[in-house]
Protein backbone atom coordinates (compact mmCIF):
# COMPACT_ATOMS: atom_id res chain seq x y z
CA UNK A 1 0.00 0.00 0.00
CA UNK A 2 1.01 3.52 -0.89
CA UNK A 3 1.94 5.96 2.08
CA UNK A 4 -0.25 8.40 3.11
CA UNK A 5 0.43 11.98 2.36
CA UNK A 6 -0.97 14.14 4.51
CA UNK A 7 -1.62 17.91 3.79
CA UNK A 8 0.43 19.45 6.42
CA UNK A 9 1.53 23.17 6.44
CA UNK A 10 3.70 23.45 9.68
CA UNK A 11 3.08 27.40 8.98
CA UNK A 12 0.58 28.39 11.01
CA UNK A 13 -0.38 31.80 9.57
CA UNK A 14 -1.24 30.05 6.52
CA UNK A 15 -5.29 30.03 6.71
CA UNK A 16 -7.76 28.11 5.01
CA UNK A 17 -9.41 30.62 1.94
CA UNK A 18 -12.77 30.70 0.41
CA UNK A 19 -13.40 32.35 -2.72
CA UNK A 20 -16.99 33.36 -3.35
CA UNK A 21 -17.53 34.83 -7.03
CA UNK A 22 -21.39 35.70 -7.77
CA UNK A 23 -23.04 37.53 -10.46
CA UNK A 24 -26.36 38.84 -9.76
CA UNK A 25 -26.81 41.67 -12.16
CA UNK A 26 -25.89 41.21 -16.22
CA UNK A 27 -25.26 43.90 -18.45
CA UNK A 28 -28.25 45.14 -20.16
CA UNK A 29 -28.84 43.31 -23.50
CA UNK A 30 -27.76 40.41 -22.29
CA UNK A 31 -31.13 38.67 -21.83
CA UNK A 32 -29.95 37.25 -18.13
CA UNK A 33 -32.44 38.35 -15.34
CA UNK A 34 -31.53 39.90 -11.96
CA UNK A 35 -30.64 37.15 -9.47
CA UNK A 36 -32.08 37.98 -6.35
CA UNK A 37 -30.69 36.13 -3.47
CA UNK A 38 -27.42 36.57 -4.46
CA UNK A 39 -26.50 39.26 -1.51
CA UNK A 40 -28.24 37.11 1.16
CA UNK A 41 -25.85 34.14 0.00
CA UNK A 42 -22.12 35.99 -0.32
CA UNK A 43 -22.99 37.07 3.32
CA UNK A 44 -24.19 34.23 5.35
CA UNK A 45 -21.05 32.39 3.19
CA UNK A 46 -18.54 35.04 4.61
CA UNK A 47 -20.18 34.88 8.30
CA UNK A 48 -20.17 31.25 8.90
CA UNK A 49 -16.78 30.59 6.73
CA UNK A 50 -15.27 33.10 8.88
CA UNK A 51 -16.55 31.53 12.03
CA UNK A 52 -15.12 28.38 11.04
CA UNK A 53 -11.81 30.10 10.21
CA UNK A 54 -11.51 30.73 6.46
CA UNK A 55 -10.32 33.64 5.38
CA UNK A 56 -13.20 34.67 2.69
CA UNK A 57 -13.08 37.12 -0.37
CA UNK A 58 -16.23 38.03 -2.13
CA UNK A 59 -15.89 39.10 -5.74
CA UNK A 60 -19.48 40.18 -7.54
CA UNK A 61 -21.23 40.95 -10.90
CA UNK A 62 -17.63 40.54 -12.63
CA UNK A 63 -16.88 39.62 -16.08
CA UNK A 64 -16.34 36.03 -17.73
CA UNK A 65 -12.75 36.89 -18.28
CA UNK A 66 -12.51 38.09 -14.55
CA UNK A 67 -13.99 35.15 -13.17
CA UNK A 68 -10.83 33.03 -14.81
CA UNK A 69 -8.64 35.40 -13.41
CA UNK A 70 -9.92 35.51 -9.58
CA UNK A 71 -9.68 31.54 -9.49
CA UNK A 72 -6.24 31.43 -11.27
CA UNK A 73 -4.97 33.93 -8.77
CA UNK A 74 -6.52 32.11 -5.84
CA UNK A 75 -5.20 28.64 -7.33
CA UNK A 76 -1.43 29.85 -7.13
CA UNK A 77 -1.04 30.59 -3.45
CA UNK A 78 -1.97 27.67 -1.03
CA UNK A 79 -3.72 26.90 1.55
CA UNK A 80 -3.84 25.01 5.58
CA UNK A 81 -6.00 22.83 4.28
CA UNK A 82 -8.51 23.20 2.24
CA UNK A 83 -9.82 25.53 -0.35
CA UNK A 84 -13.85 26.83 -0.98
CA UNK A 85 -14.82 28.15 -4.50
CA UNK A 86 -18.52 29.07 -4.68
CA UNK A 87 -19.52 30.04 -8.00
CA UNK A 88 -23.31 31.63 -8.22
CA UNK A 89 -24.77 32.58 -11.96
CA UNK A 90 -26.95 31.81 -14.90
CA UNK A 91 -25.67 28.50 -16.18
CA UNK A 92 -25.46 26.11 -19.17
CA UNK A 93 -24.24 22.69 -19.42
CA UNK A 94 -20.75 23.19 -18.27
CA UNK A 95 -20.76 26.74 -18.28
CA UNK A 96 -21.48 30.16 -15.69
CA UNK A 97 -21.89 33.53 -17.39
CA UNK A 98 -20.56 36.26 -16.31
CA UNK A 99 -21.73 40.15 -15.82
CA UNK A 100 -21.15 40.39 -19.43
CA UNK A 101 -22.82 36.85 -20.78
CA UNK A 102 -19.49 35.27 -21.67
CA UNK A 103 -19.44 31.84 -20.77
CA UNK A 104 -16.84 30.71 -18.27
CA UNK A 105 -15.87 27.32 -18.87
CA UNK A 106 -16.05 25.17 -15.23
CA UNK A 107 -13.26 22.84 -16.53
CA UNK A 108 -10.91 25.36 -16.81
CA UNK A 109 -11.82 26.95 -13.30
CA UNK A 110 -11.15 23.35 -12.20
CA UNK A 111 -7.94 22.54 -13.75
CA UNK A 112 -6.08 25.85 -12.42
CA UNK A 113 -6.25 23.47 -8.94
CA UNK A 114 -4.08 21.03 -10.33
CA UNK A 115 -0.70 23.16 -9.92
CA UNK A 116 1.70 22.73 -6.90
CA UNK A 117 0.42 25.49 -4.11
CA UNK A 118 -3.03 23.05 -4.12
CA UNK A 119 -1.59 19.89 -4.10
CA UNK A 120 -2.43 17.45 -1.49
CA UNK A 121 -4.88 20.02 -0.19
CA UNK A 122 -8.75 19.41 0.24
CA UNK A 123 -10.57 21.62 -2.67
CA UNK A 124 -14.47 21.67 -2.73
CA UNK A 125 -16.56 24.05 -5.24
CA UNK A 126 -19.80 24.74 -5.01
CA UNK A 127 -21.93 25.48 -8.20
CA UNK A 128 -25.17 27.40 -8.16
CA UNK A 129 -26.06 27.41 -11.66
CA UNK A 130 -26.93 25.40 -14.62
CA UNK A 131 -30.52 26.72 -15.56
CA UNK A 132 -33.43 24.67 -17.04
CA UNK A 133 -33.93 24.92 -20.50
CA UNK A 134 -37.27 25.31 -20.10
CA UNK A 135 -37.18 28.91 -18.60
CA UNK A 136 -34.67 31.87 -20.19
CA UNK A 137 -34.73 30.78 -23.23
CA UNK A 138 -32.53 32.31 -25.58
CA UNK A 139 -29.19 32.28 -23.87
CA UNK A 140 -26.42 30.18 -25.61
CA UNK A 141 -23.05 29.44 -24.41
CA UNK A 142 -20.49 32.04 -26.02
CA UNK A 143 -19.81 30.61 -29.42
CA UNK A 144 -15.62 31.52 -28.84
CA UNK A 145 -14.97 27.94 -27.91
CA UNK A 146 -15.81 25.33 -30.30
CA UNK A 147 -15.81 21.21 -29.37
CA UNK A 148 -12.55 20.79 -30.37
CA UNK A 149 -10.67 23.65 -28.66
CA UNK A 150 -12.86 22.58 -25.15
CA UNK A 151 -11.38 18.78 -25.51
CA UNK A 152 -11.61 18.48 -21.61
CA UNK A 153 -14.42 16.48 -20.24
CA UNK A 154 -15.95 18.52 -17.43
CA UNK A 155 -16.23 15.79 -14.84
CA UNK A 156 -12.33 14.10 -15.61
CA UNK A 157 -11.23 17.88 -15.44
CA UNK A 158 -11.54 18.00 -11.22
CA UNK A 159 -8.36 17.12 -9.68
CA UNK A 160 -7.73 14.58 -7.07
CA UNK A 161 -8.61 15.23 -3.56
CA UNK A 162 -11.59 17.87 -4.71
CA UNK A 163 -15.28 17.37 -5.22
CA UNK A 164 -17.66 19.70 -6.53
CA UNK A 165 -21.28 20.21 -5.82
CA UNK A 166 -23.88 20.93 -8.63
CA UNK A 167 -27.11 22.20 -7.69
CA UNK A 168 -28.45 21.25 -10.95
CA UNK A 169 -31.47 22.82 -11.21
CA UNK A 170 -33.06 22.57 -14.50
CA UNK A 171 -36.04 24.86 -13.21
CA UNK A 172 -33.59 27.57 -11.77
CA UNK A 173 -36.29 29.56 -10.43
CA UNK A 174 -37.23 26.91 -8.14
CA UNK A 175 -33.74 27.05 -6.07
CA UNK A 176 -33.52 30.67 -5.96
CA UNK A 177 -34.95 32.74 -3.96
CA UNK A 178 -34.47 36.33 -2.30
CA UNK A 179 -34.03 34.67 0.70
CA UNK A 180 -31.20 32.93 -1.00
CA UNK A 181 -30.45 29.75 -2.91
CA UNK A 182 -31.46 26.59 -1.67
CA UNK A 183 -27.91 25.09 -2.21
CA UNK A 184 -26.36 27.44 -0.24
CA UNK A 185 -28.72 28.39 2.46
CA UNK A 186 -28.28 24.46 3.02
CA UNK A 187 -24.99 24.26 3.44
CA UNK A 188 -25.06 27.29 5.74
CA UNK A 189 -27.49 25.72 8.28
CA UNK A 190 -25.63 22.61 8.00
CA UNK A 191 -22.18 24.04 9.15
CA UNK A 192 -24.84 25.90 11.89
CA UNK A 193 -25.85 22.95 13.08
CA UNK A 194 -24.45 21.05 15.98
CA UNK A 195 -21.63 18.84 14.97
CA UNK A 196 -22.75 19.97 10.79
CA UNK A 197 -18.61 21.36 10.61
CA UNK A 198 -17.67 17.92 12.10
CA UNK A 199 -19.14 15.26 9.48
CA UNK A 200 -17.14 14.12 6.78
CA UNK A 201 -17.17 16.05 3.84
CA UNK A 202 -19.25 13.50 1.30
CA UNK A 203 -21.26 12.86 4.60
CA UNK A 204 -22.10 16.45 4.89
CA UNK A 205 -22.79 16.73 0.82
CA UNK A 206 -25.21 13.81 0.83
CA UNK A 207 -26.95 15.40 3.62
CA UNK A 208 -27.15 18.58 1.47
CA UNK A 209 -28.32 15.95 -1.26
CA UNK A 210 -30.85 14.93 1.00
CA UNK A 211 -32.37 18.06 2.44
CA UNK A 212 -32.61 19.74 -0.90
CA UNK A 213 -33.99 17.36 -2.68
CA UNK A 214 -36.92 16.71 -0.45
CA UNK A 215 -37.21 20.39 0.96
CA UNK A 216 -37.97 21.41 -2.63
CA UNK A 217 -40.38 18.52 -3.80
CA UNK A 218 -42.37 20.07 -0.51
CA UNK A 219 -42.91 23.01 -1.90
CA UNK A 220 -43.88 23.36 -5.55
CA UNK A 221 -45.65 21.09 -7.87
CA UNK A 222 -45.08 23.35 -11.34
CA UNK A 223 -41.70 21.97 -11.85
CA UNK A 224 -42.23 18.30 -9.70
CA UNK A 225 -39.93 15.41 -10.58
CA UNK A 226 -37.21 13.83 -8.39
CA UNK A 227 -34.22 15.23 -10.84
CA UNK A 228 -34.48 18.64 -9.29
CA UNK A 229 -31.72 17.72 -7.04
CA UNK A 230 -28.12 17.83 -6.28
CA UNK A 231 -25.51 15.79 -6.96
CA UNK A 232 -21.89 16.32 -6.16
CA UNK A 233 -18.88 14.46 -7.77
CA UNK A 234 -15.41 13.10 -5.92
CA UNK A 235 -12.26 12.70 -6.09
CA UNK A 236 -11.42 12.58 -2.73
CA UNK A 237 -9.20 9.46 -1.71
CA UNK A 238 -9.04 10.02 2.09
CA UNK A 239 -11.60 11.15 4.39
CA UNK A 240 -11.48 14.57 4.78
CA UNK A 241 -13.37 16.93 7.45
CA UNK A 242 -12.28 20.22 6.20
CA UNK A 243 -14.65 22.52 8.31
CA UNK A 244 -13.74 20.69 11.89
CA UNK A 245 -12.63 23.20 14.31
CA UNK A 246 -10.21 21.63 16.93
CA UNK A 247 -10.74 22.64 20.51
CA UNK A 248 -6.44 22.29 20.73
CA UNK A 249 -5.59 24.79 17.67
CA UNK A 250 -2.10 23.78 17.76
CA UNK A 251 -2.33 20.22 17.82
CA UNK A 252 -1.64 20.23 14.11
CA UNK A 253 -1.63 17.00 13.84
CA UNK A 254 -5.22 16.29 13.45
CA UNK A 255 -6.23 20.16 12.52
CA UNK A 256 -5.98 19.77 9.28
CA UNK A 257 -8.32 17.78 7.02
CA UNK A 258 -7.94 14.66 8.98
CA UNK A 259 -7.28 11.46 6.86
CA UNK A 260 -8.94 8.46 7.94
CA UNK A 261 -8.98 5.14 6.45
CA UNK A 262 -11.69 3.30 8.95
CA UNK A 263 -13.82 0.70 9.43
CA UNK A 264 -17.54 1.70 9.54
CA UNK A 265 -19.09 0.77 12.79
CA UNK A 266 -21.98 -1.60 12.96
CA UNK A 267 -23.87 -0.71 15.56
CA UNK A 268 -26.90 1.72 14.36
CA UNK A 269 -26.58 5.12 15.24
CA UNK A 270 -29.35 7.61 16.20
CA UNK A 271 -30.63 10.58 13.47
CA UNK A 272 -29.22 14.13 14.13
CA UNK A 273 -31.99 15.36 11.77
CA UNK A 274 -35.58 15.03 12.82
CA UNK B 1 -38.06 18.02 8.19
CA UNK B 2 -39.57 15.41 5.57
CA UNK B 3 -40.12 11.88 6.75
CA UNK B 4 -37.63 9.05 5.61
CA UNK B 5 -38.80 7.11 3.03
CA UNK B 6 -36.91 3.89 3.87
CA UNK B 7 -36.56 1.29 0.45
CA UNK B 8 -38.32 -1.14 2.13
CA UNK B 9 -39.07 -4.30 0.51
CA UNK B 10 -41.43 -7.29 1.69
CA UNK B 11 -41.03 -9.66 -0.55
CA UNK B 12 -38.08 -11.95 0.98
CA UNK B 13 -37.74 -13.47 -3.06
CA UNK B 14 -36.89 -9.98 -4.47
CA UNK B 15 -33.31 -10.30 -4.57
CA UNK B 16 -30.73 -7.34 -5.24
CA UNK B 17 -29.23 -7.39 -9.02
CA UNK B 18 -26.77 -6.47 -10.95
CA UNK B 19 -25.69 -6.80 -14.79
CA UNK B 20 -22.68 -6.37 -15.98
CA UNK B 21 -22.56 -5.30 -19.89
CA UNK B 22 -18.79 -5.75 -21.20
CA UNK B 23 -17.77 -5.44 -25.02
CA UNK B 24 -14.19 -7.20 -25.33
CA UNK B 25 -14.23 -7.57 -28.66
CA UNK B 26 -15.62 -5.27 -31.41
CA UNK B 27 -16.61 -6.11 -35.14
CA UNK B 28 -13.87 -5.81 -38.00
CA UNK B 29 -13.78 -2.27 -39.20
CA UNK B 30 -14.39 -0.62 -36.14
CA UNK B 31 -11.06 -0.05 -35.47
CA UNK B 32 -11.91 -0.57 -31.70
CA UNK B 33 -8.74 -2.62 -30.18
CA UNK B 34 -9.74 -5.90 -28.50
CA UNK B 35 -10.05 -5.09 -24.64
CA UNK B 36 -8.60 -8.14 -22.76
CA UNK B 37 -8.85 -8.34 -18.69
CA UNK B 38 -12.74 -8.12 -19.50
CA UNK B 39 -13.47 -11.81 -19.02
CA UNK B 40 -11.29 -11.40 -15.98
CA UNK B 41 -13.50 -8.58 -14.46
CA UNK B 42 -16.52 -10.09 -15.34
CA UNK B 43 -15.53 -13.58 -12.96
CA UNK B 44 -14.72 -11.97 -10.45
CA UNK B 45 -17.82 -9.51 -10.17
CA UNK B 46 -20.09 -12.69 -10.45
CA UNK B 47 -18.58 -14.70 -7.77
CA UNK B 48 -18.08 -11.78 -4.86
CA UNK B 49 -21.57 -9.85 -6.10
CA UNK B 50 -23.10 -13.47 -6.04
CA UNK B 51 -21.43 -14.62 -2.51
CA UNK B 52 -23.17 -11.18 -1.59
CA UNK B 53 -26.52 -12.13 -2.34
CA UNK B 54 -26.96 -10.24 -5.54
CA UNK B 55 -28.26 -12.13 -8.75
CA UNK B 56 -25.77 -11.13 -11.00
CA UNK B 57 -26.67 -10.94 -15.18
CA UNK B 58 -23.52 -11.36 -17.62
CA UNK B 59 -23.87 -9.77 -21.40
CA UNK B 60 -21.08 -9.48 -23.52
CA UNK B 61 -20.03 -7.88 -27.07
CA UNK B 62 -23.58 -6.94 -27.55
CA UNK B 63 -24.63 -4.10 -29.93
CA UNK B 64 -25.19 -0.29 -29.09
CA UNK B 65 -28.80 -0.72 -29.48
CA UNK B 66 -28.76 -4.21 -27.26
CA UNK B 67 -27.38 -2.41 -24.77
CA UNK B 68 -29.85 -0.09 -24.49
CA UNK B 69 -32.52 -2.72 -24.30
CA UNK B 70 -30.54 -4.82 -21.93
CA UNK B 71 -30.45 -1.85 -19.06
CA UNK B 72 -34.32 -0.74 -20.13
CA UNK B 73 -35.19 -4.56 -19.02
CA UNK B 74 -33.36 -4.38 -15.85
CA UNK B 75 -34.97 -1.01 -15.06
CA UNK B 76 -38.10 -2.39 -14.92
CA UNK B 77 -37.89 -5.19 -12.52
CA UNK B 78 -37.34 -4.09 -8.90
CA UNK B 79 -34.97 -4.97 -6.64
CA UNK B 80 -34.51 -5.81 -2.76
CA UNK B 81 -32.42 -2.53 -1.96
CA UNK B 82 -29.76 -2.06 -4.42
CA UNK B 83 -29.24 -2.44 -8.45
CA UNK B 84 -25.52 -2.44 -9.62
CA UNK B 85 -25.34 -1.91 -13.27
CA UNK B 86 -21.71 -2.41 -14.53
CA UNK B 87 -20.59 -1.20 -18.39
CA UNK B 88 -17.13 -1.91 -19.49
CA UNK B 89 -15.95 -0.68 -22.83
CA UNK B 90 -14.33 1.78 -24.88
CA UNK B 91 -15.63 5.38 -24.78
CA UNK B 92 -15.56 8.49 -25.24
CA UNK B 93 -16.84 11.77 -23.20
CA UNK B 94 -20.66 10.85 -22.33
CA UNK B 95 -20.61 7.63 -24.49
CA UNK B 96 -19.51 3.94 -24.58
CA UNK B 97 -19.61 1.93 -27.47
CA UNK B 98 -21.12 -1.51 -28.75
CA UNK B 99 -19.64 -4.21 -30.47
CA UNK B 100 -20.96 -2.46 -33.99
CA UNK B 101 -19.20 0.46 -33.00
CA UNK B 102 -22.82 2.64 -32.27
CA UNK B 103 -22.60 4.91 -29.56
CA UNK B 104 -24.24 4.20 -26.16
CA UNK B 105 -25.01 7.00 -24.46
CA UNK B 106 -24.48 6.79 -20.87
CA UNK B 107 -27.28 9.66 -20.03
CA UNK B 108 -30.00 7.53 -21.49
CA UNK B 109 -28.64 4.25 -19.43
CA UNK B 110 -29.33 6.24 -16.27
CA UNK B 111 -32.73 8.05 -17.28
CA UNK B 112 -34.17 4.27 -17.54
CA UNK B 113 -33.52 3.74 -13.85
CA UNK B 114 -36.21 6.72 -12.65
CA UNK B 115 -38.79 4.55 -13.20
CA UNK B 116 -41.24 3.38 -10.08
CA UNK B 117 -39.41 -0.22 -10.04
CA UNK B 118 -36.38 1.52 -8.86
CA UNK B 119 -37.80 4.61 -6.97
CA UNK B 120 -36.49 4.68 -3.57
CA UNK B 121 -33.79 1.61 -4.20
CA UNK B 122 -30.09 2.18 -4.66
CA UNK B 123 -28.25 2.32 -7.68
CA UNK B 124 -24.73 2.16 -8.44
CA UNK B 125 -23.51 2.85 -11.80
CA UNK B 126 -19.69 1.53 -12.57
CA UNK B 127 -18.35 2.57 -15.77
CA UNK B 128 -15.22 1.01 -17.00
CA UNK B 129 -14.63 3.48 -19.76
CA UNK B 130 -13.60 6.50 -21.24
CA UNK B 131 -10.32 6.56 -23.09
CA UNK B 132 -8.06 9.03 -23.63
CA UNK B 133 -7.59 11.55 -26.53
CA UNK B 134 -4.01 10.55 -26.86
CA UNK B 135 -4.50 6.70 -27.98
CA UNK B 136 -6.42 4.89 -29.69
CA UNK B 137 -6.93 8.01 -32.42
CA UNK B 138 -9.89 8.07 -34.96
CA UNK B 139 -12.75 6.86 -32.96
CA UNK B 140 -15.61 8.91 -32.82
CA UNK B 141 -19.09 8.82 -31.16
CA UNK B 142 -21.48 7.66 -33.78
CA UNK B 143 -22.92 10.99 -35.64
CA UNK B 144 -26.88 9.53 -35.45
CA UNK B 145 -27.41 12.29 -32.17
CA UNK B 146 -26.69 15.95 -31.96
CA UNK B 147 -26.49 18.52 -29.52
CA UNK B 148 -30.20 19.24 -29.76
CA UNK B 149 -31.48 15.98 -29.46
CA UNK B 150 -28.93 15.02 -26.51
CA UNK B 151 -30.24 18.21 -24.39
CA UNK B 152 -29.67 16.46 -21.09
CA UNK B 153 -26.63 16.80 -19.70
CA UNK B 154 -25.07 13.60 -18.51
CA UNK B 155 -24.31 14.55 -15.24
CA UNK B 156 -27.63 15.83 -14.33
CA UNK B 157 -29.28 12.84 -16.12
CA UNK B 158 -27.82 10.53 -12.72
CA UNK B 159 -31.83 9.75 -10.68
CA UNK B 160 -31.67 10.59 -6.97
CA UNK B 161 -30.15 7.80 -5.06
CA UNK B 162 -27.85 6.78 -7.47
CA UNK B 163 -24.13 7.09 -7.94
CA UNK B 164 -22.59 6.31 -10.82
CA UNK B 165 -18.33 5.59 -10.60
CA UNK B 166 -15.93 6.50 -13.78
CA UNK B 167 -12.65 4.74 -14.56
CA UNK B 168 -11.71 7.88 -15.87
CA UNK B 169 -8.88 6.81 -17.86
CA UNK B 170 -7.36 9.08 -20.26
CA UNK B 171 -4.49 6.67 -21.15
CA UNK B 172 -6.87 3.59 -21.45
CA UNK B 173 -4.14 1.03 -20.90
CA UNK B 174 -3.27 2.30 -18.19
CA UNK B 175 -6.22 1.14 -16.24
CA UNK B 176 -7.10 -2.61 -18.04
CA UNK B 177 -4.90 -5.20 -17.87
CA UNK B 178 -4.98 -8.73 -19.42
CA UNK B 179 -5.44 -9.42 -15.45
CA UNK B 180 -8.74 -7.56 -15.48
CA UNK B 181 -9.35 -3.34 -15.49
CA UNK B 182 -7.83 -1.07 -11.95
CA UNK B 183 -11.36 -0.13 -11.39
CA UNK B 184 -13.37 -3.59 -11.33
CA UNK B 185 -10.32 -5.58 -9.55
CA UNK B 186 -10.01 -2.57 -6.81
CA UNK B 187 -13.97 -2.70 -6.26
CA UNK B 188 -13.92 -6.67 -6.49
CA UNK B 189 -10.89 -6.55 -3.85
CA UNK B 190 -12.48 -3.79 -1.27
CA UNK B 191 -15.40 -6.29 -1.52
CA UNK B 192 -13.28 -9.32 -0.67
CA UNK B 193 -11.56 -7.71 2.25
CA UNK B 194 -12.84 -8.07 6.20
CA UNK B 195 -15.01 -5.13 6.56
CA UNK B 196 -15.33 -4.41 2.71
CA UNK B 197 -18.99 -4.87 2.37
CA UNK B 198 -19.86 -3.08 5.69
CA UNK B 199 -18.39 0.18 4.33
CA UNK B 200 -21.30 2.81 3.37
CA UNK B 201 -20.91 3.32 -0.13
CA UNK B 202 -19.39 6.94 -0.43
CA UNK B 203 -16.80 5.70 2.02
CA UNK B 204 -16.60 2.71 -0.17
CA UNK B 205 -15.68 4.48 -3.23
CA UNK B 206 -13.28 7.31 -1.98
CA UNK B 207 -11.76 4.08 -1.27
CA UNK B 208 -11.33 3.21 -4.89
CA UNK B 209 -10.36 6.44 -5.34
CA UNK B 210 -7.22 6.05 -2.95
CA UNK B 211 -5.93 3.26 -4.25
CA UNK B 212 -6.52 3.12 -8.09
CA UNK B 213 -4.89 6.58 -7.55
CA UNK B 214 -1.91 5.46 -6.04
CA UNK B 215 -1.97 1.78 -7.41
CA UNK B 216 -1.75 4.01 -11.07
CA UNK B 217 0.95 6.12 -9.91
CA UNK B 218 3.51 3.66 -9.10
CA UNK B 219 3.53 1.49 -11.98
CA UNK B 220 3.89 3.89 -15.10
CA UNK B 221 5.43 7.00 -15.41
CA UNK B 222 4.89 7.69 -19.18
CA UNK B 223 1.07 8.44 -18.41
CA UNK B 224 1.82 10.25 -15.23
CA UNK B 225 0.13 12.53 -14.16
CA UNK B 226 -2.22 12.99 -10.77
CA UNK B 227 -5.69 12.98 -13.08
CA UNK B 228 -5.41 9.71 -14.44
CA UNK B 229 -7.84 7.98 -11.45
CA UNK B 230 -11.22 7.41 -10.83
CA UNK B 231 -14.36 10.14 -9.46
CA UNK B 232 -17.81 9.57 -8.96
CA UNK B 233 -21.07 11.22 -8.84
CA UNK B 234 -23.43 10.57 -5.97
CA UNK B 235 -27.37 11.97 -5.43
CA UNK B 236 -27.36 9.47 -2.74
CA UNK B 237 -29.46 11.33 -0.16
CA UNK B 238 -28.69 8.50 2.47
CA UNK B 239 -25.82 6.72 3.87
CA UNK B 240 -26.64 3.22 1.85
CA UNK B 241 -25.09 -0.12 2.88
CA UNK B 242 -25.58 -1.71 -0.59
CA UNK B 243 -22.98 -4.76 0.35
CA UNK B 244 -23.50 -5.37 3.71
CA UNK B 245 -25.08 -8.16 4.79
CA UNK B 246 -26.87 -8.95 8.20
CA UNK B 247 -25.86 -11.76 10.52
CA UNK B 248 -29.56 -12.08 10.95
CA UNK B 249 -31.17 -12.48 7.33
CA UNK B 250 -34.35 -11.82 9.07
CA UNK B 251 -34.36 -8.40 10.53
CA UNK B 252 -35.72 -6.28 7.91
CA UNK B 253 -35.43 -3.56 9.36
CA UNK B 254 -31.97 -3.28 9.32
CA UNK B 255 -31.75 -5.25 6.12
CA UNK B 256 -32.11 -3.36 3.39
CA UNK B 257 -29.65 0.01 2.43
CA UNK B 258 -30.08 0.94 5.99
CA UNK B 259 -30.56 4.80 6.25
CA UNK B 260 -28.93 6.48 8.62
CA UNK B 261 -28.29 10.32 9.21
CA UNK B 262 -26.20 10.48 11.80
CA UNK B 263 -23.14 12.23 14.07
CA UNK B 264 -19.93 11.99 12.93
CA UNK B 265 -17.82 10.66 15.98
CA UNK B 266 -15.04 12.89 17.12
CA UNK B 267 -12.31 10.56 18.15
CA UNK B 268 -10.46 9.19 15.24
CA UNK B 269 -10.26 5.97 14.68
CA UNK B 270 -7.52 3.81 12.94
CA UNK B 271 -7.06 2.80 9.92
CA UNK B 272 -8.06 -0.66 8.73
CA UNK B 273 -5.71 -0.37 5.76
CA UNK B 274 -2.47 -0.64 6.38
Amino acid sequence: MPFFNFPFTADKTVKNRALIVSVGNFYPGEDLSKRHGVKRDNQRLHEILSKLGFSVKIIMDIEADEIYEAFKAESKKTVKDCFVGVISSHGEEGVVFGADGGAVKLAEIYSYFRGPSMADKSKLFMIQACRGHGLDEGVEADSSFSEEEDGVCELFSIPIDTAVMYATSPGYGAFMHPAGSELIQTFCNLLEEEGGPDLEITRLLTRINFQVAYNFKSRGKTLGGKKQMPCFVTRFTREVFPFRKMAAEEDLSLNFAATQLIDEPKRSRKSSIS
